[in-house]
């Protein structure tokens, strides 16, 4: 999170502080005051003149002249919460006896357990959970293999995948970093999809070997999603295993971004009555989100996509430079074969799609765009371009942020494309399943709903993972790689 | 589980019937029955009539004239549970509607779910649990790797790891068929040591892949537990796991077999006052599990011990013959250099463990041994030597089996010897923590509690996963492995 001052006039109707409405900087500070009058006011008046948000208050004991208390502040972030800190640290009669980061308390021993669905409470249960009872379950399985989807968790167990190379987009910090993102990750499938997933971090970066590892441990999970795994080898991973398993795979970091942008396009046009198929698109991005992107894109329809790395726009030109992957970029987009860099390709586009780093789309670039630009600046924490710098002159925009309207997150996505597979126990995930979540997201947007500020529906709005799982569970039926025809 | 009926005289005094106190095979059987009086006691004659033990019964509707009504019945095994179907449906005014097992009623979907610690209801607390703020957990423990200790699953997470190549010791049903026992084990794991397991069940039976998997899956577990891997080949995955990983790698059927033995064999000798160094100790049984507590023994005191295999006594002159395995029971074992069968080898045993299979051990066998012998059968489900069989010669017995006094149950090692392990970090379980939490499980039957059917602790007895980890906490740091020195 950065500390760039919030939009005014939130996403929900609420009055914004600056402070981002979802702080990832909050601080429990325990301090010892004099039991007086006027004390405890001058601490948090000394917190609100700094910009900290005070939240609860607790009192931890009294001995009469003293009086011990926690406080809960929201700072902006971690510099700002030094700040804050060293305040409370310098005022007199109050004493700091410790600070604790909620952030890193939430995570002692990590955020998921493994629960057992009954209690072992006597010999009997013992006996039917595991042997000799049990014996009976394997037997059955061993005799019929598809068997397995019934009487174990397969069914509804999703192994999340990653190498640690591109944790949370910002590097190569390894598996043991990756583990509390994972974890997370795993959250999520349970809260919006009531998956159980399963963070498996690997301790290799060779494809050869995260493909053949997935491949040995697939046989107690419906489906893998690969995670913050670096390009090009995700491409690779990906396309190997969706061959080699008989289980849904899926690259959320492709894919997921990909239904989630696609779901927001459909409905930023609609807004500004432009048609896909003649809409110019303009790209900033070509690692794994950027590509499946453009592919997404062109599966509904558009046809004048453009898009850029750091060295500018792609296209013929630039292929004797370019890897497999940019080189199959450069080769199906660019119909114009235009030259030059994301400034020049801005010209007369209808929609900005941000999947780069801070600050790399100018004023002046969005300036060059068609009437009524629609702005997707999904660089986190720190977008494209601001905002606030481009609201006067863009008719749309969304961002990758929760502190501003149109929040363009995977959530929408992944926890309804892994709930409609495994439903219907399909064999992968196909194209055309990931084009139907996308224009589920969409169409939970209604048309009163439908605004600048409102493209995509809220993270929180259940219904959303319900509406991706039927579309999705429909359209593995209708290609044909469901396994299970009937619910 | 056998048809063979329960000793009478049971472990905890209770009056058994012809059936196991652990029933494997449980019946709801929904019948429509005439609503007058005397039908539901022709029944329920007729199931008692055919031994059938009648559990709960419920009405589920009445229409006036039927009554329809779920019965729970208890039967001895699938055979005996499919005549009592066949004889109620057989019965004139009962319509029997349907027939549900149980066990496999209990395994639909399942056994274990993943459970987040938080719910995220709102979006500060997905913004801590994962973006933006879990980026701050994430750059803290990729400067700091050992931070993954306090900020992960990792400190309380095992992963139970088989390759379904011995399932239950029933054979190479793949991994599939693993995956009901595996979610049981981690069930286990749960209720006796508050540790999170997941099953990892391997689409792979070549030693040198097992190994290289479970390094590469390594990071996000805090030790590995080896679970129904046929020898030899468990013993190669196991060594060399020991020596690569810096997290514990147990392998249940070995270790936990041995541990449990030992303390069995301490508590046992202590009855007959004999001791371990003098005792003459005869193994059936020369695979995994025999090896293992062959090696337990030895380091427990035992220097005379004859282990057999199907062919006889282990011994130099069979060396010619052996695989590298029984070569080195062959050459650690037998210090008389005896030849002949297991019979043979009987003579003037102290005690004899069977870890073989049904009914190797005959009763002239047993009628061989020295005076007071000791018997522990551990063959699953029918032992070898049925305890009703050998009672009148044997001093003390012992079987795997829940409906027998002194059950001989891993159960009562490995949640203990994890969570002592996991409780100091430790590198690596050594011999001494084994050999610890053997005495520990000794240890929690009192000097007033010892006797003849009462040689280990019961299963459900609490209190020895806490007093097994804490000697093996205390031996991890006594041998250098623990990394956590304090607690």
């Amino acid at each position: 999170m950065s500390g760039v001052p919030a939009k005014g006039g939130g996403f929900e109707g609420e009055n914004l502080s600056p402070i981002d409405h979802a702080p990832s900087h909050i601080l429990t500070l325990r301090v010892e005051l004099q039991n007086r009058p006027g004390t405890f006011a001058r601490l948090a008046t000394e917190i609100a003149h700094l910009g900290g948000n005070l939240g609860a208050v607790e009192i931890i004991s009294v001995d009469g002249r003293r009086i011990v208390r926690d406080l809960e502040v929201f700072a902006g972030n971690e510099e700002h919460g030094n700040r804050i800190v060293d305040a409370v640290r310098k005022l007199e009669d109050i004493h700091l006896i410790n600070v604790s980061d909620q952030i890193f308390h939430m995570h002692l021993g990590g955020k998921i357990r493994v629960q057992s669905k009954f209690a072992i409470t006597d010999r009997t249960i013992l006996s039917q959970v595991y042997t000799p009872g049990v014996a009976r379950v394997a037997r059955a399985i061993a005799k019929d293999p598809q068997k397995v989807q019934t009487l174990t968790i397969k069914r509804n167990t999703v192994a999340i995948v990653t190498d640690g190379t591109a944790v949370l987009g910002m590097g190569n910090f390894g598996a043991y970093a990756a583990i509390p993102v994972m974890e997370g990750k795993a959250m999520l499938f349970k809260e919006f999809a009531d998956i159980d997933a399963f963070p498996i971090c690997l301790d290799t970066t060779d494809p050869e070997k995260i493909i053949e590892t997935c491949r040995i441990i697939a046989p107690v999970f419906g489906g893998i999603n690969l995670e913050d795994i670096a390009a090009p080898r995700c491409f690779e991973v990906e396309e190997r295993l969706r061959r080699e398993l008989d289980i849904p795979v899926f690259h959320d970091d492709q894919h997921g971004t990909a239904i989630v942008v696609l779901a927001a396009a459909l409905n930023a046009l609609k807004i500004v009555r432009k048609k896909m198929y003649a809409a110019k698109i303009l790209i900033a991005g070509a690692g794994a989100a950027g590509t499946a992107v453009v592919r997404m894109l062109r599966s509904a329809g558009a046809r004048d996509i453009l898009c850029c790395d750091r060295r500018g726009v792609l296209g013929p030109h630039r292929l004797p430079d370019l890897d497999f992957h940019k080189s199959w970029l450069a080769r199906h987009t660019n119909p114009s074969k235009i030259r030059g860099s994301l400034e020049d390709a801005a010209r007369g586009a209808d929609l900005f799609i941000g999947l780069s780093g801070p600050g790399t789309f100018p004023l002046r670039a969005l300036k060059r765009m068609a009437k009524d630009p629609i702005v997707f600046a999904l660089a986190n924490p720190v977008p494209e371009i601001l905002p606030e710098e481009a609201e006067p002159y863009a008719r749309v925009i969304a961002t990758g942020r929760s502190d501003y309207p149109n929040q363009i997150n995977n959530v929408l996505a992944f926890p309804g494309v892994f709930r409609g597979a495994l439903d219907v126990h399909a064999r992968e995930i196909t194209d055309a399943m990931n084009f139907a979540a996308a224009r589920a997201i969409a169409g939970c947007v209604s048309a009163e709903e439908l605004s600048e500020e409102c493209i995509v529906p809220s993270l929180f709005n259940k219904q959303v993972a319900l509406r991706v799982a039927q579309a999705v569970g429909a359209a593995a039926r209708d290609g044909g790689v469901a396994r299970k025809i009937r619910s």
